[in-house]
């Protein structure tokens, strides 16, 4: 018996490390047989994650090596576990018969997705080696819009019918015997494909042999449009918790399940996609990091900043409108950053929860009210403390006259009370007009509160100081 | 049979609200059955759902008559997918009758959970009533330490024996019957409580009835440590996508199982913890914002806005020494806001991606100079498509001196670079040295930003315009 793997991560990642490397000593001094038992130490995952690093190191040559030690059977899951991209790398290094084979024995729904991202003459060479009932199958898959349920859906899954009993179903599942998470619920189908109910394979399991599946099925279930998009289907998985769950057409047909192991990754991602826009930036986030080129980089970035740019000249232009304050009372200059900093930072505080809080549906567009009506209040405390804080640090310490101090206290009042109506109220305005409101974050609401913050500094001190604009 | 739930989200969430209002109308009427068909169209879920805006929006004594209304098993389920607050607050109107054949019938994880939320008078009001076995193992799984793997395990599994035929497991599996989502693995225990190896049902259902389990048990499996932090139970649940892992002791022995919904929230609440975190907002996420007292919310609020007092204080004293330039060329100031915030955000979307990068595990301390040479690319092209656009508009459309435009084109170049590159090293740097990445977001980047960069600025400008500080 092996060591069982431990779990505490750090552990683990530096043994991971050390194992690889061993591994890649082995590869050298052409210790091939020892280099697969070290390798076969870990599971498909795992052994996904050395040939990332591998290929990422020492590139596709190494990593078709490795990737041909591994057994047949294991070698068609860790290709199943990497990256697009490299699945793409790895299909250009190795013969047209090994790529038959893996086609031939992964999953269904992991096939559809080697499938689009593979360039079009690979994936015609692939599909005229496939038989043609599949090959069918898989055109209608590759059919469904992007990030539909359609194209994350797999159509292995167990089908009952309702006037089977437990035995005659518990017997029709071993003889299918499909891959581990689809076979956790069966789906009862009515007449031609019109699903019916589905059954848990525990309730079959605990039930008697002659109990008719009509009598165990539940018949009120939750299932997903084909066209659902991915961010319902993960929404879905997130507040029922199921394993799996049935895809019909808009005929009520049973056409696929979609299983909650592929969700995990989908989640993941929409929760990236979200950051990133609260940080300014836009695109896709379907490559990582590393794998996306110079040129993408500045395309997901370019568009914000110059949004910005343009609001920041806009503030600068309503700043200079102000130049008899600013020319009389040079030191305000100093003060500036300080309101308007404050400005941007209060308002994406507001704007970071009441985002988050709509995108888990902890928050709904009918609390609008009890938002505001909490931004104003926390606003208040707020703005009262960073004014006495200020007001003292400016008369005190500065050595400034109480009339500059009274100028940034009573501005900054006024600014943080604004900033965090705005970052309260703008992700929900932005819900409620269609708009992700992932997109009101920093970026929209410093914007705002750059021009709005400097403005009212400058006014105020107009007012107070007594300088005709 | 009843219609099954659709899932198209728009349509059934204004469904929902209908039917919600429509089952508060019939208890206004005091037609309580209606009430309770119209409720019992729903699963728990969603029915929890329900209670939580009934509670919220008129009170327990409202949400007591439904919770009463519905049938014993279903009134459980729904109790145990109510958040803590809510639950705190139905148990506080029940009677301890009840109270008890909840908590007697509730998922063990479950219970864990709610007496986690309850003072402790109930908790022993609740104990009092426990059968002493059960108590003493409540009372274990209570010590463990906040947010650790011990505090979201169940009891609740299957364990078998080497020993046995599939046959006598099957059997067995038959007799006890757990609950849907602990059924699906199964523990293979040697001599005593030490875990020797898994058996997924399915396999079970597969193999013959006189396999051994010896036979079949898989020896190399992922497990957990009873003190493992909740963020690398998610961990692990991200990466290896099993239904459960099984949880051991110091001694290898097994102590207990995590299943997959149970993360589901606790990878929600990670991501939330780091969303926050980002935008500037500190503490626990443990309760929802309309939850949360005024005062937490300030207190959350309030130490990174102090924080970014303090800097953007600095930033103006900064900015002072540069008075002579200023009070000479007064027209800067128009531009200073335009450096400070281009600062702030090429840096804030550098440190976003790089903070979901590692938490992700994309990305990897060994990554920095990749990250560097990238971040160091994409700001020379960012930083020279700005600079174009920036001169440009000073000297077309401002009518500004082209030394005005080129001393804002150069000094946005530099600035640009200079965010760029903190902003991807600074969450690296952060994990090196053990603090959260999340923490250098917009807040720590901007803050630095803005002092680099007003006076990168004002050094510009003194330079090329040829003013003596």
């Amino acid at each position: 018996m092996t060591e069982p793997m431990t779990m505490d991560m750090d552990t683990k990642n530096q043994q991971f490390d050390e194992d690889l490397e061993k591994i890649l000593d082995l590869l050298e001094e052409s210790a091939y047989f020892k280099a697969r038992d070290e390798l076969l130490k870990y599971n498909a995952v795992d052994i996904a994650e050395m040939l990332e690093d591998v290929l990422e190191d020492f590139g596709v040559e190494k990593v078709v090596i490795l990737f041909r030690m591994l057994p047949k059977d294991i070698s068609v899951d860790v290709f199943s576990y990497l990256p697009g991209d490299d699945q793409v790398s790895i299909v250009g290094a190795i013969t047209d018969r090994e790529l038959s084979y893996i086609m031939k024995e992964m999953d269904f729904d992991d096939k559809i997705d080697v499938l689009e991202e593979l360039p079009a003459n690979i994936v015609d060479k692939i599909l005229e080696k496939t038989p043609r009932e599949e090959r069918k199958l898989i055109n209608e898959f590759l059919k469904y819009p992007e990030n539909s349920a359609g194209t994350l859906m797999t159509p292995e899954y167990i089908s009952l019918q309702e006037t089977m009993t437990v035995g005659q179903a518990m017997a029709y599942i071993k003889s299918e015997g499909l891959s581990s998470e689809t076979v956790y619920t069966c789906y009862v189908k009515h007449g031609g494909r019109k699903l019916e109910g589905i059954v848990s394979l525990r309730a079959l399991v605990i039930a008697d042999d002659d109990t008719l599946i009509s009598d165990l099925m539940e018949t009120e279930y939750v299932y997903l449009n084909v066209y659902d998009d991915q961010e319902e289907v993960a929404e879905a998985f997130k507040k029922y918790g199921f394993l799996a769950l049935p895809v019909v057409d808009n005929e009520h047909r049973l056409v696929g399940i979609i299983t909650f192991d592929d969700i995990m990754e989908i989640i993941e991602e929409e929760t990236t996609e979200d950051i990133e826009r609260m940080g300014g930036v836009m695109g896709e986030s379907d490559k990582e990091y590393l794998d996306m080129g110079v040129f993408r980089h500045v395309k997901n970035r370019l568009p914000w900043l110059l949004f910005m740019t343009v609001t920041l000249m806009i503030t600068g232009t309503l700043i200079s409108q102000f130049e008899a304050v600013l020319s009389q009372v040079i030191v305000l200059v100093a003060y500036l950053p300080l309101l308007m900093g404050t400005g941007g930072n209060t308002g994406t505080q507001a704007a970071t929860l009441i985002i988050r809080g709509l995108s888990v549906d902890e928050l709904d567009l009918k609390d609008v009210v009890k938002v505001l009506w909490k931004e104003l209040r926390v606003s208040i405390i707020l703005g009262i403390v960073l004014s006495i804080f200020n007001f003292l640090k400016i008369v005190i310490v500065d050595q400034q006259s109480p009339m500059i101090g009274l100028t940034v206290a009573v501005a900054m009042i006024i600014v943080v009370m604004f900033a965090k109506l705005l970052g309260g109220m703008l992700p929900m305005a932005a819900k409620k007009i269609g708009v992700d409101p992932a997109l009101m974050a920093t970026p929209m609401i410093s914007s705002i509160t750059d021009m709005v913050s400097s403005v009212i500094f400058l006014f105020t001190a107009s007012v107070l100081l007594g300088i005709t604009l």
